[in-house]
């Protein structure tokens, strides 16, 4: 840790943090807030080195979990699908089979794959320009501040 | 201008600036200093609403322009080329029928397009995931200051 590791304020922020950490890793890049259809957004959109679309879902409560009526939505966007969670969140509840990262602010650990149902050639297209586009506007936010407002 | 409007330092980067910022509002995304290959950095690559990448090389002087060995190296990884250079630069040194940008630090006009060379399919693949890859590494040391040094 050091100065610049300023916490995220929300928790489910926090584990978006550590599991995008720890994506890199794995030598994935990730974004935060895709919206890959109207109506879905998702908290971890990430891109493998052979073009893996991996969609991870972040649940920092029971609550906040229950409260997640489209997450089925997610699954014709993305090659894998992940929950990310923290140590104490109650991982039974989360249907069996699904993918699982146990995440905190720092760092994260995948403990279970999520199932490969592979995105046609078509859908992996429009996913990666969705994904550049995103990163690459919300980068020019940051680099030219005049800019983050004009987010695409 | 506002207060964010802070100066880059460099020539160079100034004419980035006007040229990505002109470029968003042709609805492309950009990103700087990418690397197509090793011992080629673009300046500016940008990335259009239909999957376009066009390469973007600013030159804020006539020695810089001279000093360039390396644009033909260019043409091979994008759709159109285009040289960016100031309103004082001679333009008549530059190569016949090469797309032009007349750019400042705040904004650009596109004077001339670049010939149009579509990249073959499986290039396009590769350059669209380089482009995410570079904005999201660079996006996520921002958001994430502690990632900045792991760029990839």
């Amino acid at each position: 840790m050091d100065s610049d590791d300023i916490l995220p304020n929300l928790p489910g922020q926090r584990l978006q943090r550590g599991v995008c950490r720890a994506l890199r890793q794995l030598d994935f890049v990730s974004v935060e807030e895709l919206v890959p259809t109207p109506g879905l957004r998702v908290d971890v959109m990430a891109l493998g080195p052979k073009g893996e679309v991996w969609i991870i879902e972040c649940k920092s409560s029971r609550a906040d979990y229950r409260a997640d009526q489209k997450w089925r939505g997610y699954l014709e966007w993305c090659d894998r699908f992940f929950w990310a969670v923290d140590g104490n969140f109650p991982t039974d509840l989360l249907p069996e089979g699904s993918g699982l990262i146990i995440a905190d602010a720092y760092d994260a650990a995948l403990v279970r794959m999520g199932a490969d149902t592979p995105l046609s050639a078509a859908r992996r297209k429009v996913m990666l320009q969705k994904f550049a586009r995103h990163a690459a506007s919300r980068l020019q936010g940051y680099r030219d501040p005049v800019m983050a407002g004009l987010l695409i």
